[in-house]
């Protein structure tokens, strides 16, 4: 497989064109492959699923599976590992875009919840099936979730310096942050009351008042 | 199985002298083999587990467990139907406790917060299991999630009315306090640097700040 890195909407983390999901993995048949990974431990869970069930959604033979994926294991880290660097991106793009501590907080929360509601599917897989990744690439994933850590709570210090946010703990308050986000792919539903928008806008506003940002 | 009622601690939802998990399941084999139950679920999934790693952890024989459970799905539906008997238990104490809405609410999030912290296998298998529940079973779940719901977004309405609070989404805001809680169990880790206490004196500041409340 090869991932292309391509151009990144900085709004939604998504190619241009993100129709085809999983854009980034060639050849056609590796995101097939893939794509009916994430359906598959989505709905069944990583252990209760076989090479042969994904291969078999795919429509594929199971040794067409293991030309493009060596293990269950390695459809699972490239899972984590695209749905982690995309989930960073976001964050990442929201945080860096000029304007005050609050603006970049709500945009940062805005987008992260659009894409976990957006992306619900690929979200539970990466973090309910955290554990079943090999020692070493479980370490690398840790290592993105730090850095996603870090950007959020770069945002809560520069609002606290710059006297915009009052917040007493800014490592407690950036991980109830980034849970809130999170959870949104366990309880949405694409046929609730409330567009990935809707939520975005009413989770920006709610963590604006956590760090009791003075407009 | 039989259930016995007991006399409940308000501040946990847990029996009095808890130390032994699910105690108010009977007899002892059926309530060794719910633990099992739980282990398992929460380490590989439901759809991974059979009923004779169930019994193989419980130190049983397949037939043993058949005196006791029907199907794998009973057992699911029972440790699904007691999770959220207590977690339900637990809000409602703190929700019907004198007070003012402010304290009321710290209460059932610092609460809330404490049991998926304390029991956070259990919460991940009642959270993240429930489309492995029969329809049946699944409807009465669902309604004892809406009782949770109402509890909430009790308090939230009597803070408004009072003044107290100011809450532009009352609906929104219950999902959002209650998703911040549920989150715990995913995030929560024994050896981590807050204990259930903390994270509960944490989350009740930030969901007051939330709702704006003026003390």
């Amino acid at each position: 497989m090869n991932a292309t890195g391509g151009t990144t909407d900085e709004t939604t983390g998504e190619q241009p064109g993100d129709e085809v999901p999983w854009g980034e993995v060639t050849p056609e048949a590796a995101r097939k492959l893939l794509v009916a990974a994430v359906a598959a431990f989505a709905e069944r869970g990583y252990h209760a699923t076989t090479t042969r069930d994904i291969a078999g959604r795919a429509g594929m033979s199971p040794a067409a599976l293991y030309i493009h994926y060596r293990t269950k294991e390695e459809l699972l880290h490239r899972i984590s590992r695209i749905g982690h660097d995309r989930a960073l991106a976001v964050l990442s793009a929201a945080a860096d875009r000029p304007g005050t501590p609050g603006e970049r907080l709500a945009d940062a929360v805005s987008s992260f919840v659009r894409w976990h509601a957006g992306r619900h599917d690929t979200a539970r897989v990466v973090q309910y099936e955290l554990d079943a990744l090999s020692p070493e690439h479980r370490a690398e994933i840790v290592e993105l979730r730090r850095s996603s850590d870090a950007v959020v709570r770069g945002i809560l210090r520069d609002g606290v310096a710059a006297g915009e946010f009052d917040v007493p703990d800014v490592p407690g308050t950036t991980l109830a942050v980034l849970s809130l986000c999170i959870d949104v792919a366990r309880w949405f539903n694409v046929r609730g009351r409330r567009t990935p928008e809707e939520v975005g806008e009413l989770y920006a506003d709610l963590v604006l008042r956590m760090v009791a940002a003075r407009p």
